[in-house]
């Protein structure tokens, strides 16, 4: 039998409501396939946490989680109650960075039965490879002066090793592909963190010769994703760029509910944490209408990393049954409940 | 006799073809204003110009532009040529920090009888403030060491001066327009200088307790303007977030080629340059397709920064009015020319 042991981590507003049903999916994933099981362990760590406690997670949070294989988390904040760069910064954030999750990987793809919101979808299918550790996302920064003479300073920190990683691993993703990279940059307006990025992807992509490469200012690249997402295959970015190009390649999916994500630790010293790419939506909390397939996606990913790529194929193949037979959240125009499309899934998925 | 004094740098690539164009069609307004007049005077400073003296522009450039009422910039950057880096810092970017164009202000609507690549415009009307002058684009910052250990380090500066006047602008604009404010942010993710930005937002939006504001994340906020834009009325963002966002803006208008700017100088000592949002595109450049309507929506801009409302609604209502009509550039989806394009505005302003 084997085991992978999961530290679950449902979190805030929809997070909680979604996670027991993505659990139980995985679990008959489990089931299906006979020789693997699930050991869970569920944190509360949450906003609501963090007001009984002070804290996100207990001193010891990350020890832990440290001896899990992987880190299954919902969705975590709720500025009405905690300030984001808390929630986020103690936990989300401190959970890749303490893990050197050095990178964040996005799959968004055009979906049959899902309506996009631009006109010309085309199949397209994206895999932004994110890097999930530095760049603009830095620590180093403060402020000075107070009242009409305040100033705020920020960092932007690149290494040529982070980047590179991030770069390598989105040509190797290229050749299980279709063999194309593009590089986001902006050049042409941050003279000195983009050149350095465009100069470190140059180099990498010498040792890539078969794959094709193109490189694409920030501003155009967004504009592209609405106009022709087709035309791209791995998209490589810094962690801001990645972030932005994300919730455009979640949003021209039809909804930023569908999209999963993983936060991957690539030397093995620890867990990768797979999350998916929508936030705790607290507007729509409470309602049983979320939509699971963000985590459940997620989920798919995650059985892909530890190698079980035929169940992975045929999660994601329940996936797309049950949508193209329209049980779906409103989100994606449908009227289903989030239990409604989870037990849809694990019906599905025991045919 | 109004006169206005016009620099002109048609630039490069299809800058130098829709320029003839377009200042025509400033000359007919001024015709039949009666009243007014262009006095001007062309540059030739371009990448072309920089092969041939090793500069963008001559020592006493700007000095050239000082005096004249406003600039009217084609497009300037051809990276076959010249790297982006020096045409743009020695020549845009110059003219931008140098004249104290703080501000950049782009308009985006849906317009009848262009096809937007999102399903669902509903009449969008976007105005994007963009702060001009620092922010993300410093040139603060450097690299250090070399091969595999190198590291680069770029500084984003942001001063509560030229936060503020960005963001009072945006308000009293939306006074003008639909009372509403959204502030663009990744204060959860990025942690000294946009939380700066969020307080310096909230400072000044306590002076507009009748403008409804909101504030966004640029990645939620970037995929908001694909899914739902009619909600939007004043945008007020960073440098490089306004960089993006306005491509997107621009994008969901159906073509790039036809959004205007302008670099706003608001303390009175330099002029303001007025140039549309697309690039040189070399790729179309020389074959008399290029749309010149980015240029000529950015002359309405000039005509209402100098209080001609009249002459600025009435080029507008030609331009609609030659769109409706079918008159447009392959990029719009018709087969007319630059030429046929300008003519048919001519045309109209005279009917
Ligand atoms: C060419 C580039 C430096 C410029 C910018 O980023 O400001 C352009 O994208 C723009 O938006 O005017
Ligand atoms: C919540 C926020 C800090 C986070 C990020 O920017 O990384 C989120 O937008 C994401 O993409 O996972």
């Amino acid at each position: 039998m084997k085991k992978i042991k999961l530290s679950v981590i449902p979190g805030d507003g929809v997070g909680k409501e979604i996670m027991p049903h993505a659990v139980r999916v995985m679990d008959t994933v489990a089931e299906i396939h006979g020789g693997l099981s699930f050991d869970k362990v569920t944190y509360p760590w949450s906003c609501e946490y963090y007001l009984e406690h002070g804290k996100m997670m207990p001193e010891d949070g990350l020890d832990q989680l440290k001896d899990s294989d992987a880190v299954f988390l919902g969705a975590v904040g709720n500025p009405q109650l905690v300030p984001d760069h808390v929630t986020l910064w103690e936990l989300l954030i401190k959970i890749r960075r303490e893990f050197e999750q050095t990178l964040n990987i996005r799959h968004a793809k055009q979906i049959q039965g899902i309506q996009s919101p631009i006109t010309n979808p085309n199949n397209f299918d994206i895999i932004v490879v994110r890097e999930n550790s530095e760049g603009e996302y830095s620590e180093i920064g403060g402020t000075m002066h107070k009242g009409p003479d305040e100033i705020a300073v920020q960092n932007a920190v690149f290494t040529r090793k982070a980047s590179e990683t991030a770069m390598r691993y989105a040509f190797e993703l290229a050749k299980t592909r279709k063999n194309h990279v593009t590089s986001a940059t902006k050049s042409n307006g941050i003279v000195y963190s983009m050149p350095f990025w465009d100069r470190v992807f140059n180099d990498v992509a010498k040792d890539y010769p078969e794959i094709e490469t193109a490189s694409n200012h920030i501003d155009a690249l967004a504009a592209y994703f609405i106009t022709r997402p087709s035309s791209f295959d791995v998209v490589v970015a810094s962690n801001l760029f990645g972030d932005i190009l994300t919730d455009i390649s979640a949003a021209i999916m039809g909804s930023i509910g569908i999209a999963p994500s993983v936060n991957l630790n690539v030397n093995g010293k620890y867990p990768s944490m797979f999350e998916p790419v929508h936030g705790s939506a607290p507007d729509i909390y409470g309602k049983g209408i979320a939509n699971p397939i963000g985590q459940i996606w997620t989920g798919k990913m995650l059985l892909d990393h530890f190698g079980e790529h035929e169940m992975a194929d045929l999660l994601m193949k329940s996936i797309e049954a049950v949508i193209a037979e329209g049980i779906k959240t409103p989100d994606l125009g449908g009227s289903a409940s989030t239990e409604e499309v989870a037990d849809a899934i694990v019906a599905q998925l025991r045919r």
